[in-house]
């Protein structure tokens, strides 16, 4: 048997002896595309119970088995911290999605400001882009892509949750260095391309738990800075 | 006159009362698709001469003329640093170019690795990338986007320059907080998605100048550990 080489997330439990059915999908993908047969081995994760090391029972073209034969890896759950952005253009919102995966956000929240253009975001779509993002990059968690809401409503949901929002136009941001080191649950708010309106810019600069930081001289593009923001976040008080 | 809300890189001098000659496709481009029109304002860089307010003196199909009336700002130089990556797919390879430009790298280099599977990339379309990126992020200079080059041939070519590289194979790569505070020229180097060969790493390790950093727990793709590496880079030792 070779070496697993990959690695699917399964919504199903996962443990020893156990089996795992698999989807019409995910059986054309093993073994129409990968071209797996019986007794092969796959790496499967559920965002639970860790990473285990499964074989292929059964093979089929519109399903199949896989019983998982030992754990690989424990579950490693990244900080707690959520990602909050206004959706761009697609091609660059799902690259946030996959970024905000790879690099260990729990949980991702598209957020409609008074500025955001897209008006709906396919919420499917982007969970099956933090799906094979975190195929991709070996995580054993899959961040949960939450319904887009209103950023006055999401804002409210946060509770205690500190904040670190970043927003190029806003007078008097912090260098990042400025950073509380407080631990515990923490969220990332990306501004709109388009800027806050002045009613958001206050309603930010009200709250007690909010941190404005400056991400360099330079203007940043919204997927950029989200992807600028996770590091420095990681790097001062998540998992780096 | 409204206030001018196009920049455009061009590569010609700039200053007071310069005349500025505008290709068949910058006049398309003001004229055609933006609908400007004679005395209409346009900000103008050339990556030396700063940011210039200019007004369209001559508009036609297939040309025009721009005059400068007024330096908005001076040239901001990036920190010295050079990106190097070995190139991926083509949307990746663009990206990395872009978020280079956008995040302050004075340079960009394509190297061929061992284990690069990029035979061949287009100079002149990363350059442009790399240019349109600095219209869009506000820049008033342009990363100079290198021909690619072999590796052993780019690690000579960096001198006494200091290198970080990252590597999620490799043994022994610091924290990013153990990352030397000494200024001067610095590169980063981002490994190709197939690692590093045994004989680059040997190479790399040996290397006074050369120093391994880890950028967390998770396998990041090399469009987002570069990225996430010039961020590291800017907060440390850079501009932000």
């Amino acid at each position: 048997m070779s070496d697993a080489k990959i690695r699917l997330y399964v919504d199903h439990p996962l443990g020893q002896g156990q089996s795992v059915p698999l989807s019409r999908e995910q059986a054309h993908y093993l073994f129409g595309v990968m071209r797996l047969s019986v007794g092969a081995a796959v790496l499967l994760f559920n965002g639970v119970d860790g990473e285990w090391r499964a074989e292929v029972a059964e093979a089929g073209k519109r399903g199949g088995t896989l019983v998982c034969a030992a754990r690989t890896r424990p579950v490693q759950m990244p900080p707690d911290l959520w990602l909050m952005f206004a959706p761009i253009k697609k091609a660059r919102t799902d690259f946030i999605v996959e970024k905000a995966a790879e690099m260990g956000a729990r949980r991702i929240l598209p957020v409609q400001t008074e500025f955001t253009n897209a008006g709906r975001v396919q919420r499917d779509r982007l969970q099956a882009h933090a799906v094979e993002a975190a195929e991709q990059c070996g995580g054993t968690y899959v961040p949960e892509v939450a319904d887009m809401q209103r950023l006055d409503r999401a804002l409210t949901g946060l509770g205690d949750r500190r904040l670190m929002f970043c927003d190029e136009a806003l007078a008097g941001a912090e260098d990042t260095s400025a950073l509380p080191d407080t631990p515990g649950p923490w969220a990332i708010l990306i501004g709109p391309e388009g800027g806050f309106s002045d009613k958001e810019r206050a309603r930010l600069h009200r709250m007690d738990t909010a941190h404005a930081v400056q991400l360099g001289p330079r203007i940043l593009r919204a997927d950029t800075a989200a992807v600028a923001a996770l590091t420095v976040w990681q790097q001062r008080l998540g998992d780096w």
